[in-house]
């Protein structure tokens, strides 16, 4: 698993490389800005996740890799943004300087922007498949990362710090916030390699379940852990009073819904068999994390 | 022509309004600071243009109008992260307050970067046409307002606060941060119309002549127009030591530049007769300003 996970991020690493505009190009303040924030160590979760959909279904990794670097661009756009002082006011990530303490805020507005539009442009990169069109692909990606997903999730989030906060409403941040754009990264992987309605559906239902049950575990690893193994600051959900798991229903009750939904991601696979294999060894590794 | 304008500015208000997420739409704050901005009072000079060009190429509206919309949306976002504190730091615009002034800065930029992702939404509902594929038009758009064009045009602005601009420069700020998407404005009507080649060259010649001669202008007026007037604080650009034309050439000069691009823009409409009245007339409106 270790060797696949680091030769796949290598992949999405190289592609993303080879696509994003160099360093030199100009204005060279906002391309050094965008590399800054994709070549920062992330572990392209959501590229890979659509690379592995893609090959559940039979597909070949050039048709989704434009799709994974887009989810990779669209991922990293709202990590910049969500770390500005107007929002969750965050020095770090991933262990280094946040986008506006080592560019200042007007640029890592328009970094996280230019990831952003660059995502869409990326995305037509796709070939056209019998099932899906581009017009498919493009509304898929839109609509997850727009603003009854994506950014509802934020919005939520950004209203809801210092508020007491019910269930339906913690579990709508997670499933905006983090479920649909790791759901959409998969269903587009499906996409790109012709998948059946059966197997997008499967996939779905998947991507979901696996997207809240993550998000769920980094709440309760918020809790648990220290800031060095997280890579960023520990127990700053705590601190900014954000709508967390462990805050809303306890710790206990936590874990068993965040192994509830691990189940559940797994019972998602069952019906596509041997071909899920992968997926299924992803969810795992993802999931069993030490929570 | 005041009709003309008034009645497609009408049409546009609708179109929009009957795309965008009603206010009522969950999360309410996003879907109201979308709206706000969105129907803030603007000419719609960008959609109107789309549908001219297309009209002028033999197009009907209902094929050019998601475009249009699409447009006005990457636009008003655009002007939502250009009034943020952390940009051009304004409190007005068109009269009225600010997004970040009644929503807060945090939701600003949620509101910006959910039109520009609605945008990209909105561009998948055009049909195709035998001469360019939804592929040719998310490029259009996504590459106009990117990292090399209108980002582009912010990120030089930003870095030139203060300091001496030469002349080029200058003019790399104005075409990316304005002629480009009043260009592709243009273009991507003409796209919808199906149009040939040679008409796509030249409505690009037009839009690109017609987009910095708009911004000259809109230069000059700064400097000599009340705020009242203008509907935005005048004399802004001086105060925030901007990059304009009458700071790096003089008045006159700006002038003598406006009246040879609005002459180009002019001489670029003219092998396409008679079809071009409505964009002959359009660009006359627009640059013969009191200036």
């Amino acid at each position: 698993m270790k060797e696949y996970l680091s030769s796949r991020q290598r992949l999405v690493d190289e592609t993303l490389d080879a696509l994003l505009p160099r360093e030199s190009t100009k204005p060279k303040t906002i391309h050094r800005a965008m590399r800054y924030s994709i070549f920062a160590g992330g572990k392209r979760l959501r590229p890979i996740l659509c690379l592995a959909a893609a090959e559940c279904c039979g597909g070949e990794l050039p048709a989704a890799l434009p799709l994974a670097c887009a989810v990779e661009c669209v991922h990293t756009y709202s990590l910049i943004h969500d770390d500005l002082p107007c929002m969750d006011d965050d020095d770090f990530r991933r262990g280094r300087p946040t986008s506006h303490k080592v560019f200042g805020e007007g640029i890592a507005v328009l970094a996280g922007d230019a990831l952003l539009t660059f995502a869409f442009e990326v995305a037509t990169q796709v070939p056209g498949w019998p099932r899906y069109s581009l017009r498919d692909v493009v509304r898929e990606l839109a609509v997850a990362c727009g603003s009854r997903h994506l950014i509802a999730g934020q919005v939520v989030d950004l209203e809801s710090e210092g508020k007491k906060v019910s269930l339906p409403l913690l579990k709508f941040i997670h499933e905006s916030k983090t479920a649909a754009l790791l759901c959409s990264s998969i269903r587009l992987g499906a996409m790109s390699a012709n998948a059946t309605g059966g197997q997008l559906q499967r996939l779905s239902d998947f991507g979901r379940a696996l997207g809240l049950a993550f998000q769920v575990i980094d709440d309760i690893l918020d809790v648990t852990q220290t800031s060095e193994k997280l890579g960023k600051s520990a127990g700053k959900d705590v601190t900014a009073e954000k709508a967390t798991f462990p805050a809303v229903v306890g710790l206990d009750r936590s874990r068993k819904v965040a192994r509830r939904l691990t189940e559940e991601a797994r019972e998602s696979l069952r019906p596509l068999g041997k071909k899920a294999e992968t997926l299924r060894a992803l969810a795992d590794h993802l999931l069993q994390r030490d929570y």
